[in-house]
């Protein structure tokens, strides 16, 4: 048996509530049977609402890959278990990935092509708000729904990062945003980056009426839903004529009590259901190479620019996980490691 | 008042059963405000099952269209109204079209982009088997989903035009066809040109047991379902990962009990829905280009073929919806000018 590195991280020995979390040791992360992996020596992690899933048992980490939460890290390129038990690695590049998991330790495994250089005036912490979310709103807008220029889009939990990089990465394509959010605090942040209205679900329940009048009856072509069943009939109302619903997340419950088919022939309503994680990785380095050409530039021109709601620390991660869940989140949760 | 020329039509004085189709007659279609039309002496028009919902009342004309029925025509090319009534229209081209409504009338009004000449080796009969059957499968398979190359597509209603075509398609580009259909002698026909695998639906309801059978657990990676409801939860069993299901009508009802969101993010079902009828004249011309280009060549080496199940007159319009909606067509259902 070969001897074995352990490196700090954040574990849980068992799916519940956001205290099972707790400091301990695993393996350092082998490559073996790994080709063209590399590793991060972790500075910040962003957190996710996927990551609460899985504290949870209700997302499972993807097989042959680390048991550690984490599915985004910046901090520095590692290309051996020598550099980074010498820490030679700091002289390496700053970087920033999308992980399959493992961002809540100290050294998080990483296929090579799924890294991107933090722009140099970016901290880690701004590049730990980068990957998951900026990717997971590239992608659903452009490669799951085909977004262009001239369109209004819906945006469901405007309030979140993906939802405040949706509106960002909108307003650069040119199209409009309608954001939906809890609170008027969430609406104004979403206005400040460039939503064109914002609608305060909890004072208007069926938001359609309102987004009618904001599109003049026309509705609108992208939906971003991370609702589901709770609102599935008022973004039905909402649709424009071949409306791109794109479902990525089921917070509001999974089952629709009764679906008339009808209503989506009308529209010609295409419902695309997306999840990022789970995608191959040549599907995820070729979203990469998309994204890095066509956005990454922006944030070092700081037209687009990551919003953070709070930081925290690595051994404050049972805080951090209760604040994703108390939906009260302006932008990124990030914590830095301080393990 | 302009003085209008009276043309022979079958005409729908009530909505309801097939018999209330008689020979009649209707004003001569005025290009008046219609820049780029043109017009065709039919000589044989295709049956679609839209066509037998909008004479129940289901599915309405297109407004600034006629009124009588017909989505597909094939005859000569007539560029003047003196062409039509000096019978000149004889010397002209042999064409096809897409028809916004007309065809069960002795001339039918078109847009001069959605005409298709018709392969010279071909009749009049099997052109109008041609336009909605084939365009729309073309559509379904390759502007609304993305069907290439060593893909798995289930196809029900295998025995009507569209699953022909369907067939056909997915053949000449390499995806494996599963043929869904009620009965065997429309399944051996589905063999007969092309589908890999037929299911008996009367005799396996829940044909997804055999689909996972025949895709080695893969599911498939397209569904074109003209049922809706009552297949809903078998389709879902039968998909792929990514499966793109397109949902063009709901012969099975449009009402799903109870719809599990989870089901479709699970695999990232995409359900895009689609119909050809309402489509911007801008869209059909451009798929008509498409088509054009693409598969109309394979008709004149005989590789594609329309499959024609029966030709009536136009006088028999009645028996020819009754047909239709028996639910017993092997391909499609041809009626012939007899006005």
């Amino acid at each position: 048996m070969e001897s074995s590195l352990k490196i700090k991280a954040i574990i849980a020995e068992e799916q519940g509530a956001p205290d099972v979390f707790k400091v301990g040791e695993v393996d350092f992360p082998s490559n073996e049977g790994k080709e063209n992996y590399v590793w991060i020596k972790t500075e910040a992690t962003g957190i996710n609402r996927a990551e609460t899933m899985q504290r949870k048992g209700l997302y499972p980490s993807i097989p042959g890959e680390t048991d550690v939460i984490g599915l985004e890290a910046a901090g520095y390129l590692v290309n051996s278990q020598e550099e980074y038990t010498s820490g030679e690695y700091k002289n390496n590049e700053r970087v920033m990935a999308l992980l399959p998991g493992g961002g809540y330790s100290d050294i998080a495994r990483v296929h090579k092509d799924h890294l991107m250089k933090i722009p140099e005036n970016l901290s880690f912490e701004e590049g730990a708000a980068i990957p998951e979310t900026w990717l997971t709103s590239f992608q659903l807008l452009f490669l799951v729904a085909s977004g262009k220029e001239g369109q209004t889009a819906l945006i469901h939990a405007a309030g979140s990062g993906i939802g405040c990089a949706a509106i960002q990465l909108c307003k650069k394509v040119g199209i409009t945003t309608i954001a939906v959010a809890s609170t008027n605090e969430k609406l104004e942040l979403a206005k400040s980056i460039g939503a064109s209205h914002g609608i305060n679900y909890k004072e208007n329940a069926d938001f359609s009426t309102l987004v009618q009048e904001y599109t003049g009856g026309k509705g609108v072509n992208i939906i971003l839903d991370c609702v589901g069943a709770q609102n599935f009939d008022y973004n039905i109302k909402s649709a424009a004529v071949d409306c791109q619903w794109v479902l990525y997340g089921l917070m509001g419950g999974p089952k629709v009590p009764e679906f008339n088919l009808k209503s989506f022939m009308g529209k010609r309503i295409q419902l695309l259901c997306s999840t990022l994680k789970t995608r191959t990785n040549e599907y995820k380095a070729d979203m990469i190479t998309k994204f890095s050409e066509q956005f990454l530039p922006l944030f070092e021109t700081g037209e687009l620019k990551p919003i953070i709601d709070i930081t925290l620390k690595y051994s404050e991660m049972k805080d951090a996980h209760e604040y994703m869940e108390s939906n009260k989140t302006q932008g990124k949760i990030i914590c830095t490691n301080d393990l």
